[in-house]
């Protein structure tokens, strides 16, 4: 991948161990294959197993061990955070939304299961994510809630699923850059977010002990990858085909979305996610070259071909 | 009510006083009904708001408060449990589950909005659900992560989300009296179950403080309440209207779905119920007559008409 050989292998090493180890993780982290309700069971384990390239558990590992966090915190903590993530793609590939049949080149849940089974796939795996977080070994309990509160306001109506809502209410419309830029930080910049913020307060960076500064850096890295990564996925949707993305292409214009393509064009996005690239640079400067492994994280968000 | 004349007017009123202050708990907890995205706040707080015996969060005060927890608190812990059962509510009545068409003599959600507000308002309904109960005024952090684990997994795959799932896969099916006991336990006794604990966690009934009687007989007690709520709605879905029951009646039989009214016939039903009531009291003996909003709460759910 052009992400890594940029970062070097040592990057490319340790994201393999990450999304290996994290496997492992969510795996024993869902509800087994075995048992009643089989089809529900089976239905959450196909959302969420052997497929992806968590983007967001890596970035929970990123940040986690720039602070030190304990490596099976950071694991519970990253599998909650891809599980509110998988959930999300399975409610949102469903007809009543984008009626999506391809999803990491595999059918989508409601395809492979039944819509119902879908529905209650995402409705379980949501509950199954906080479930994993209270269960976290964070060393403060006080701490712990706080992530928990951060998650659910991350995933919410003032977060992912408010985004989701706004998406919805504009097809057809033409939306300004500013709420093109504010509907994409609540639908995938908060989770991002979140999973930076998780993975540093998993360690010793908590803003209430004055480490204020990290925590402010951090929100500037994840403000900047947030909005990069949709850019990129814009950019993406408009260039790439099914076989690449391992998802239907070209979604968005067919159905009439305002995109970073439709409002700048394609050169102009392109130009965009390398400046919010260096944005990230910038507010890791923060951090004395200590946190290469989040700065090889924006080089791969930026220059991901799928 | 009739159970209300049955324990007496001081339960009418204390019922009537936790419905009002939960009516204004939730309007409160829930986003405001102003601001973006519009529709699916809206349709958030018409999920919620102005209906519903808030059964649930009768039983967290009752519980609540025979182990003198703080009101706060027990307001948070009843705005969460009411509002992970509302967005079940939701998804329940769309169309690729029941596909109803009334819900508390109101349309449902999706039909006064569309299938993917609804869709979306039930995800936010659930981790709105969960940033509640993380933002509670619990004394003891450590006792509100286990509360949080309690909730998420009466929510989930080992609870209300894996009982519906236990159900869809039984339509058609003729299941024996234990299974139809295993499914409902999932399905409806998990979230009852719950808001009783987390009543009485709130306050000092604590398993790991030395109260593990004190937990086995509200266990006892939610066992008993949770079987007899489903038996008595297999009973009305068989005789009342849909005036009555603010929802579509018969919808079972129709549906072919096995119910305690298929299996054991109305008049073996019913008495059914009256044991289960009787269980009920007998686990709230263990309080020595101190527990009477429970005792009164059980007759509540036995002698409803709706």
């Amino acid at each position: 991948m052009t992400a890594c050989m940029a970062s070097g292998p040592a990057f490319g090493d340790w994201m393999a161990q990450v999304q290996a180890s994290m496997e492992e993780s969510l795996s024993s982290l869902l509800p087994e294959a075995a048992g009643a309700p089989l089809r529900l069971r089976q239905a959450m384990r196909y959302a969420v197993l052997d497929g992806g390239k968590r983007v967001r558990p890596l970035l929970v590992f990123a940040a986690g061990e720039l602070f030190e966090a304990a490596p099976a915190a950071l694991a519970h903590c990253a599998a909650a955070v891809e599980m509110i993530h998988a959930y999300s793609l399975v409610h949102d590939d469903m007809p009543c939304m984008d009626d999506d049949a391809l999803r990491r080149s595999k059918p989508t849940v409601h395809r492979q299961y039944d819509e119902a089974t879908a529905l209650l796939a995402g409705d379980a795996l949501q509950a199954q994510a906080f479930q994993v977080l209270a269960a976290a070994d964070v060393a403060d309990p006080a701490r712990q809630l706080a992530m928990l509160r951060l998650l659910a306001q991350a995933a919410g109506a003032n977060g992912m699923c408010g985004g989701q809502a706004i998406d919805l209410e504009s097809v057809g419309l033409s939306l300004s850059l500013a709420q093109l830029e504010q509907m994409h930080r609540l639908k995938t910049g908060a989770l991002l977010r979140a999973s930076v913020l998780l993975g540093a307060w998993c360690g010793n960076a908590w803003p209430a002990a004055g480490m204020e500064a990290d925590t402010a850096a951090l929100n500037a890295y994840a403000d900047a990858i947030g909005l990069a990564f949709q850019v990129v996925d814009d950019v993406l949707d408009a260039t790439a085909d099914a076989a690449t993305l391992g998802k239907t292409a070209g979604k968005d214009a067919a159905d009439n979305k305002p995109t970073y393509v439709s409002i700048l064009g394609l050169e102009q996005s392109s130009a965009l996610a390398e400046k919010l690239r260096e944005d990230a640079y910038q507010a890791l400067a923060h951090f004395d070259g200590k946190a290469r492994h989040l700065r090889a994280l924006a080089d791969l968000i930026v220059q991901r071909k799928a």
